[in-house]
């Protein structure tokens, strides 16, 4: 923050009220994966299952986001890593409200995952939707794999653009076959599990 | 939004949906004024009566924003647009999540309002919290008013940066005297009746 002093006004409701009245606790689930790993399916797919369960639920995503607050962003590295940190502020602002926040994106870099979980503070947990490069370039629902191929699309993670594999994950879920009914559910569960009163 | 495809992948839960859960309307409450016209004090004390009426509904103010989310910028005119910019998708971002959001910011310049207008589509409630600039200083809790006027600090609203008053706000709250109570009434129910569904 530049020039100035700014002082924190107190909310007079409190996260912990917010939690009581949710019946949960509050808090993100980041899921980092490769393109068309199944991230965004997994993610909303469980927002609808929790919601229908009562729970104060949101899923952001990089293609939602990167409409509006960052469509002044690109796709080198440090509009990455400044789309990562504005999307984290914005998880915690929400974590803040009450809400489980399920974060789909990309996030390739593990300092900028570091970073979320700094931002997030407590209650963050990191979700490594694992779908093998080859996989995901056959599923390419949006055809960005062969256009990155064939050089139309730039640094495209995968393809000219590493993907660093999460070291010590919360948890693994493996998205190669067609499982995607049981990645929910393994998602689902976590997330009752950990997210519990 | 800078050399790529990207597609809106689509929530599985409805807005309407939320609402019809919520059992009121969803949508911003923007209040505009002068540094100390009583904008965040009004809003934390109305997100907590409504928050007891089983409201969903959170409060974001300048300060904490500028911890967070836009700790990059500062108080120059591009620095202060792109400020209302991030402020207002996040904004509607948590609106479209169900929330009411009661966003209180300076927001001196008419365009930015009227952005924040544009990018937070219906629902969108402009507030004039008027509060003339000598009650202001006379209040002046952070010192900031007098810091200003000694050329500590620059571009502050009132002193050396314009304020341009709302042509047409939804709703003018007069705050120059020790009516603050009062005030908080007639914003509580404004947006009762405003969200009602």
């Amino acid at each position: 923050m530049i020039d100035r002093n700014i002082t924190k006004v107190q909310h007079q409701i409190s996260l912990n009220s917010r939690i009581i009245k949710n019946k949960h606790k509050a808090g993100v689930v980041w899921l980092t994966g490769l393109s068309a790993s199944g991230k965004s399916t997994i993610a909303f797919a469980v927002e609808k299952l929790l919601y229908e369960k009562n729970y104060q639920i949101y899923a952001l995503d990089g293609d939602n986001l990167r409409h509006g607050l960052n469509d002044d962003l690109g796709f080198s590295q440090p509009d990455r890593e400044e789309n990562i940190r504005r999307v984290s502020e914005v998880s915690a602002l929400m974590s803040r409200a009450g809400f489980i926040v399920i974060s789909s994106f990309i996030s390739p870099f593990e300092k900028d995952r570091d970073n979320a979980r700094k931002i997030c503070k407590q209650d963050f947990y990191e979700i490594f939707i694992d779908a093998n490069l080859e996989t995901c370039e056959k599923r390419d629902p949006k055809e960005l794999y062969a256009k990155a191929r064939k050089g139309i699309i730039k640094d495209f993670t995968g393809i000219d653009s590493p993907y660093e594999k999460p070291k010590k994950p919360d948890l693994i879920i493996k998205n190669n076959h067609n499982n995607q009914d049981e990645s929910i559910k393994i998602l689902e569960s976590f997330i009752v599990e950990k997210f519990k009163t």
